[in-house]
């Protein structure tokens, strides 16, 4: 028989009440310090206009709810020994979880010259919100974070994804009334659709409703409680209220609240690992909690009402510099908490507030899950040349690359059943990966019926039609340190875009912290790409993310194209081994010409970019009379059909092929670790002779990629410029002037050096995209086969 | 009194049914035939492999369902003169919307090689999913539509776009359940808590719940339906509920079911525009209606069930062409619909379905709402000039830009009560538009308080923490014909980045279709902008949403960099005008330094990009040794401040200042229509001296738009490379490496000439940003006054 809760965890003793009351003054004291003071950190002299910081800045309105529950979450963890992490939404509260990595110690532990006495107070205060200090909020220098917070919606992803395959953790996630509005954040509430109670941990919501954001109330501050209820339950949770500003009420209610959730989870755990499951979705609790915003802070200024209002979401007193009254109702609010009893002479935490911290790493503020990097374990990696195709000739064999990845990702799930995960919309199969099917079904805790195929609840592969649940998801699960792959359609990348960017911003971060430990890369794969949504139309097509990638630092950003299986396979196995990057993969799932062997793959990859001999009529001698460059599998193929093209009418003109898989080796070194040195780059590429260059993406992405090597201006650029619909994908490139017809004539127009024939081959390409035109207008009597069609007549013939 | 909702709307008669019925067959019928036949499209002759399309294309799934209920919709207009418009939500659904319009008519008027006969019919069926035909979704090129459905998740914003301030107008909004698993799509249930009785329109989301995605079930398909209906009733609605399968039981249900839902709304806005409305919200009606996926396809193919799986997503019948049973199976299929009953003798559809068609504009497919430039009004514009900002010389005041803009926009929603709408996350008042609030409120239907501010059921100011919400919501407003405004923060428009996309699609394909008139420009001001995020951190900071933009079409993409309030005005006023644009305007809200008098902006801002000879010591009369040009707020006076150093400290050196407003004015004039005459481009940036850019955004942003012009690679670029925290502006600048000192190294390093003292100079600016460098490492202890010190030492001497 298991312990009862209430034996673990009794009613809040007065003793207790003590200790967490103590530990929340301290929290809101030290939180009002960092808004406000830039000495005199413990009010030992009577306050003063120039004790106050020159500029105002941070977020008091949700920061005394945050301090709130941390305390009462704190006393859980210290009665249960709990493994807890807490995931704060409401990011602008960044000084409240400051307060508790100080109270809790981790902060000096991290930070040694933020001491724990009246000088280091005095650093933690004026360094919030400094210039060469720390930013205003809960951010990668909070000690035990893996979520800002700053754009809102995506706690409860990040929650759900840091529990997945750690059946011992809780995630407690705070979501603001204000981010609850956002969309992401409503869609991810059916987190617990797809939970399994035996083999994931337990994500806490709680929803603090203050009523207002910035600067007028939240709908859900304002709903009908019984509306919000049902909304709430509707989603799946058993819904646990808890209101009020009366203290000591609230502290007893609001534990009693937590008591009842942490019971109910682990009652939901308890029997489902006891094998009393029938495999339908637990019953979650959530809670709603609905405190004033700027709660305990001054209820009126000027007159004016502010605490439980918008106006106490920054800075309620904001004239404290000058008006000698808000100076006074300062002075009075701080000492308000009582700080001659929270601070000893030194100025250090009393021993009071020391009993309400929980030991070592449980310690929220210090617990390793919110460092994942500590807890990784690398993957157990099948050799990914185990999974080549055999290619005896470059562009004879067609096959769909993806599908080699899902066999490979199959073994990978196979051989790592604790910490590795696909994340998808939907498109596991789409995308040709379903080969991870015959070792794990989709995740699925709602109904499943007989007929359903791979789908349940001890499944991990985890499909949702929403690309912010997937990225946020991931984004939890390597922060915490496992490892994954989220793959999605590539026009469609761009809904998580900003996901993208704030996950790469915050690794950014994490690169200058050598207390955070790196964490395995967030690797995103765009397939479905806009060469080849030969049944969906323009809104499927766009390599935008590409773009946004680029603008991230070197540290963190990684592009690949790899032009067939064998490269990706090399590819995605770096992908997997690397850490803290911003891993894009692009290439597309349908049938393509497959070029290299595994072995030159290997090279190839390791380069990042080559020449292609075989492909051209370089003699290698000297600079040939024109470049063909590539990146990307589609251009590829319409690259080196130029080059054929080339080669049988034009014999006398030395062409060279190159391709680039690594985006980033074009960059110069000093701007990405990848950057080619310059004498590699003019191997490549010489430093006169013109390039065209066939890339995936958007062209402009090469020119700012090329910009300061030796005469960039002579690269010209074909790419998709925006030009789409439901069309084989080689009537794509001819509306996107990027067909090898294009390119074999802005070969003959850049080349520097032309045989004969070089006006008979122009107008005979022409002639050719003339007969495609006429071919597509008269599709609707004569329309062709066009599967085969798609490849042209080189690749055919 | 008003007549009965059941005199309007009897319920449904044996002749009705009969007509719904028929008309239901057809449009099924002819989404069958757009998937897979390119010959014999009335079925007489037997059926033949050389009837069907050499490759299958389409989605049947959703198909039945989007049909079913558009009959419906059409046969309560048909009775109650409804002026209604319909929103695919599953725009996969393409060939559902494709038959509906050609059944009513408006195809053939709209194209008319389709005609109403056997060879239009041949014709609208091969040129489906085909080259050179259309795409296969909802597409711009269906007639009656304002929503593509590729992109999921906005099917609900845009419908609420659309009806506000169309006070008549009811927005049916099909849901389907893969869509409802979005985060966007959750998000914007709550339209209803913004969504006024009388001055606006009506939205009916009919939730369509088939049960399955690509390849699987979704969530709200396999929920229990009881905690649907809490979900969505917690949202705010009266949940109606439709199941099965059986026809005519379905029918039946479906229209009282339909009648009901109008009888509600009809009820809320009766009352509510009689003036016996309390301003509470009103409980809206919703329907959720249960079909299986492929309603009246194959029920099992090859022994395995197909319909009402993830099987009839696409194709359900795959292998027609080789499989004579597949074969026979579709004929069965296509002839259960009895083609024979539903087209003459010509191919024309009989007499029976016309009787099924609203009049004239009332079709669905025809309802000018839809083409929304046909119905838009012009603004009422005051004279922008009238908020002109007084500026005696350049940099001698300092303004908050937006302020001027809000004043500008405040007396616009004066004079244009119907139809001039600001849509903003919460930040109205946080980016000094706050004017506007003297003569609107923020619209709000939940509970308001008395010390509320400015919020209200009448207001028509849309704030919601939402950036979905807002720009949806913005789309659907403009689309239908009338004007607005999306404010944001800069970073967080990232947010929102699909939707400024996926709309920019829509707009460059609208571009050629004669028959869709132009409508009002998707104006979005960027401000909070990633250089002035003194008080927030690195998530704030991010000015992405350019790099985007720039890869839009020409006849799409605009983006605006003014550098102050006049040049704010006066581009303002443009994008007000202009139409069917993406209108991109990025200017921080903070007090900055003003430049131009309004007479000098105008110029300006016409031009697009100028030399500002004040700035400079350029004599004119021959090339300058360097260009400084900037484009952007805090760039342009980073780089008049450097020019001033230059100007200072080497006289010799012969300096040109030029500012860029009209960002595409770079770009050659093949690219993009405003791209400056080459001519043009040498007179400002001549065609050999060196140029130090200094850019709002990402640096790659301007390589990308100068390639191509003379010696492009002469452009050295500083802009925001992704440094970032919670400091002043000028440390950004400095961090970014774009500080004024930045600039003059730069100039000196890249001069053509060099006078005496530059190296010196160069010495000095090192010196300089040593300086600021120790007084960021010393501030703990030395805090100096941010505000001033932000403007370095050159503003305030």
């Amino acid at each position: 028989m298991t312990t009862a809760v209430s034996d673990l965890l009794p009613t809040l003793d007065e003793a207790d009440l003590n200790r967490v009351d103590a530990w929340w003054r301290a929290a809101n004291y030290l939180t009002i310090g960092q808004i406000y003071l830039q000495a005199n950190p413990l009010l030992r002299e009577a306050l003063k206009a120039e004790h106050i910081k020159p500029r105002l800045l941070g977020h008091w309105g949700t920061s005394p709810g945050l301090s709130f529950v941390y305390a009462h979450v704190s006393r859980l963890i210290r009665h249960t020994g709990q493994d807890t992490i807490y995931l704060t939404g409401p990011g602008h509260g960044g000084p409240a979880l400051v307060a508790a990595g100080y109270l809790e110690g981790t902060y000096t532990e991290v930070y040694p010259e933020v001491t724990r006495d009246e000088s280091g107070l005095r650093k933690l205060f004026r360094q919030f919100s400094s210039p060469g200090g720390i930013p205003s909020h809960v951010s990668v220098t909070t000690p035990g974070s893996i979520h800002e917070g700053g754009e809102l919606g995506y706690v409860l992803v990040h929650a759900f994804g840091a529990v997945l395959d750690n059946p011992g953790l809780l995630a407690i996630a705070v979501v603001g009334d204000g981010e609850a509005e956002t969309g992401p954040l409503e869609g991810s509430w059916k987190g617990v659709s797809f939970l399994n109670p035996v083999h994931d941990g337990a994500v806490l919501p709680i929803l603090h409703l203050n009523g207002a954001k910035i600067s007028g109330p939240t709908v859900l501050g304002r709903k009908d409680p019984a509306e919000v209820r049902e909304l709430l339950s509707g989603h799946g949770y058993e819904v646990i209220e808890v209101e009020g500003d009366d203290v000591p009420g609230m502290h007893h209610r609001f534990a009693a609240a937590l008591a009842e959730a942490w019971g109910r989870i682990r009652t939901i755990q308890e029997s489902a690992r006891a094998g009393e499951w029938d495999g339908t979705r637990p019953t979650w609790p959530l809670i709603v909690l609905r405190t004033p915003k700027g709660w305990t802070g001054p209820a009126d200024v000027d007159g004016v009402q502010v605490t439980g209002t918008y106006r106490a979401h920054q800075v309620p007193l904001a004239g404290v510099r000058d008006n000698p009254e808000h100076l006074a109702l300062l002075e009075r609010w701080l000492k308000s908490y009582r700080p001659e009893e929270l601070f000893d002479a030194d100025g250090a935490p009393v021993a009071l507030l020391g009993e309400q911290n929980p030991s070592g790493e449980l310690r929220m503020s210090a617990n390793p899950h919110a460092n994942g990097g500590v807890l990784t374990r690398e993957l157990d990696l099948p050799d990914f040349r185990d999974y080549a195709i055999e290619v005896k000739s470059p562009a004879t064999l067609r096959a769909e690359s993806t599908r080699k990845l899902g066999e490979f990702m199959r073994d990978i799930y196979r051989d790592n059943p604790d910490r590795f995960r696909l994340f998808s919309p939907d498109e596991t199969n789409s995308n040709r990966l379903g080969a991870v099917f015959e070792v794990s079904d989709r995740a699925f805790m709602e109904k499943v019926y007989p007929g359903d195929d791979a789908l349940g609840p001890e499944g991990r592969v985890m499909e949702v039609l929403s690309e912010h649940n997937c990225h946020g998801w991931l984004e939890g699960y390597t922060l915490t340190g496992r490892h994954g792959l989220f793959a999605t359609y590539e026009a469609f990348a761009m809904v998580s875009a900003s996901q993208t960017i704030q996950h790469g911003k915050w690794l950014e971060e994490a690169d200058h912290l050598p207390w955070r430990a790196k964490v395995p890369s967030l690797n995103v794969l765009l397939t479905s790409t806009a060469w080849r949504n030969d049944h969906n139309g323009f809104s499927h097509q766009g390599p935008g993310l590409i773009q946004n990638v680029l603008t991230q630092r070197g540290t963190v950003s990684r592009v690949y194209l790899p032009p067939d299986a064998n490269c990706l396979l090399s590819v995605a196995d770096h992908c997997f081994r690397s850490k803290s990057y911003i891993n894009l993969i692009v290439i597309d799932k349908q049938p393509q010409l497959q070029w290299l062997t595994m072995d030159e793959a290997l090279e190839h990859c390791a380069r990042g970019a080559g020449i292609w001999n075989w492909a051209g009529t370089d003699d290698g001698a000297s600079d040939p009379d024109i470049i063909l460059a590539c990146a990307g599998d589609v251009v590829t193929m319409e690259t080196v059909a130029a080059a054929q093209i080339l080669k049988e009418k034009l014999p006398g003109m030395r062409v060279r092929v190159v391709n680039v898989v690594d985006l980033m080796t074009l960059v110069r070194p000093k701007d990405h670790p990848h950057g080619m040195s310059e004498t590699l780059f003019t191997e490549l590429f010489t430093d006169t002779v013109d390039v065209v260059f066939s890339f995936h993406g958007y062209p402009g992405a090469i020119h700012q990629l090329v910009h300061g090597r030796p005469d960039a201006d002579r690269f010209r650029v074909r790419g998709f410029i925006e030009q789409g619909t439901t069309t084989t994908p080689f009537d794509m490139t001819v509306r996107n002037k990027a067909s090898r017809y294009h390119l074999v004539m802005d070969a003959i127009n850049n080349a520097r050096r032309l045989p004969q024939g070089a006006t008979e081959l122009k107008e005979w390409c022409q002639a050719q995209l003339a007969r495609h035109e006429q071919y597509v207008v008269e599709h609707l009597e004569d329309m062709p086969e066009v599967q085969d069609w798609s490849l042209g007549d080189w690749a055919t013939s």
